[in-house]
């Protein structure tokens, strides 16, 4: 649904912590992981023996390789571990993303808290890592043990089952934002110039004398506190000069009627002159 | 995997900008979508002509309710309908979620910058929603013509392909964060209630007729952009429903020319209408 926007002549971001799937059940969810780290740049996926095996051939790879949609490349490159302590010992600061406190004293963040000191101390060299565990029963309490802070979500307490996908997304989300600001990933498109004040009060004046020539502002008395009510409510438009023009020309067709039929040469020029 | 803190004795949270899946495509991604929308306590499931039908019965439906986990009730409670607009009709804020710039000229916010107006507005009594394209396609740009802003992700530029369900999992997340976490509440001021989108669109037919009936819409290959622009520019007002109210008698005069002297008794009744 907001797929179009995909640009691959981009240079691909590479980076943030690494992923660490602890012995995920499905292939088709390690695909969707995959698709998430690709959305916001993560490039470092590790596999603690999946249930279904790794690599897949057959049926589970194309289930994963479908899933993972564009970031085929980041299942190509997971590295494939036997324990959780094989696939962390690089690593120098690793969170378990849970959903419960686990009565282990350790700190307990949101993305929104971590990223931020994350994306600062990769940046200076370090090597971060989050672990995720299983998609029905979550992480174990000795795979907790090994990390050095807690990672949880901020959810609705009544229906807090994230899937494993989604806490993958919404940690890459806050990496990202982190390392590469809360940045709209397209050029704002170029609009016509905003109108100067001249431009704009001229056609307020132009706008109030021909509603003051039909009696719009009644009692005059009034006229003042009318006056500046509508002026304001232009104003909340943010009129580009095009806007300004618009107005004016829809003002002219509504006091004037009908327009006698143009000439065939002004007709063209007649609609660029309202339109934009 | 994260599933496990699940409370279901603690209050289900309701609220929330209303999720409107424009022709979604998939069953499941209905499912998917309402789930995410439960974890962070969103509630009004609106669906606009979904391809696959809705409600749904037989392997459809069994897909959608599985998606949905525990969100289920989300489903039975979903509205349906057949047009974006009649989707809308009762909120005074939409915005349309898109990967790319769409040359509208409308403001581009990420949710991060979004929700917290949107929570503080909500709370204000506002309705407020968020418009989602088929998975496919996304919007089009008719769809997005009728929101007041664009909602956009930041996201890798190289690989910007969200999902329809992740999509809407990071509206609810910022959502959630403005709505229950920490952000500064902040006082809006007294001001008319908004506009419905109802009364909007009634004022943008009652205009585009008189401009109609006095050729503003010339060549007429251009009314649809030239419609389109014209509303863009309103909606950026932020129209309160005196606005409309306002706009409507500004109209009214200038196409009716100057008014009949009002009778006494009515002179007062007359002004308050067309000021605020």
């Amino acid at each position: 649904m907001v797929g179009a926007g995909t640009d691959r002549s981009k240079t691909a971001l590479s980076g943030g912590p690494a992923i660490v799937l602890v012995r995920p059940q499905l292939a088709v969810n390690i695909g969707m992981c995959a698709r998430a780290m690709a959305n916001f740049g993560l490039s470092d996926l590790r596999l603690v023996s999946p249930r279904e095996g790794w690599p897949r051939t057959g049926a589970y790879r194309k289930g994963a390789y479908a899933a993972a949609a564009g970031a085929v490349h980041l299942l190509e490159s997971a590295k494939l571990y036997e324990s959780v302590r094989d696939a962390i010992e690089d690593l120098s600061f690793v969170y378990a993303a849970t959903a419960r406190g686990r009565g282990q004293m350790k700190p307990v963040l949101t993305p929104a808290q971590a990223m931020p000191g994350t994306a600062a101390r990769m940046t200076a060299g370090e090597k971060h890592g989050v672990l995720f565990g299983p998609e029905r029963t979550g992480l174990d309490n000795d795979d907790v043990a090994l990390a050095d802070a807690i990672l949880t979500f901020p959810v609705n307490p009544a229906y807090a089952s994230l899937n494993l996908a989604q806490a993958v997304l919404l940690t890459g989300y806050e990496w990202f934002r982190a390392a590469h600001g809360d940045a709209i990933p397209f050029e704002i498109e170029e609009r016509s110039p905003p109108a100067t004040r001249e431009m704009t009060l001229a056609f307020f004046d132009f706008l109030e004398g021909e509603l003051d020539k039909r009696g719009f502002f009644r009692p005059v008395t009034k006229k003042p506190v009318m006056s500046r009510n509508l002026r304001n409510m232009f104003h909340r438009m943010g009129l580009t000069e095009q806007d300004v023009r618009t107005l004016w020309g829809l003002v002219v067709r509504l006091v004037e009627g009908p327009r006698r039929e143009p000439k065939k040469t002004s007709r063209k020029k007649q609609a660029e002159g309202a339109d934009s």
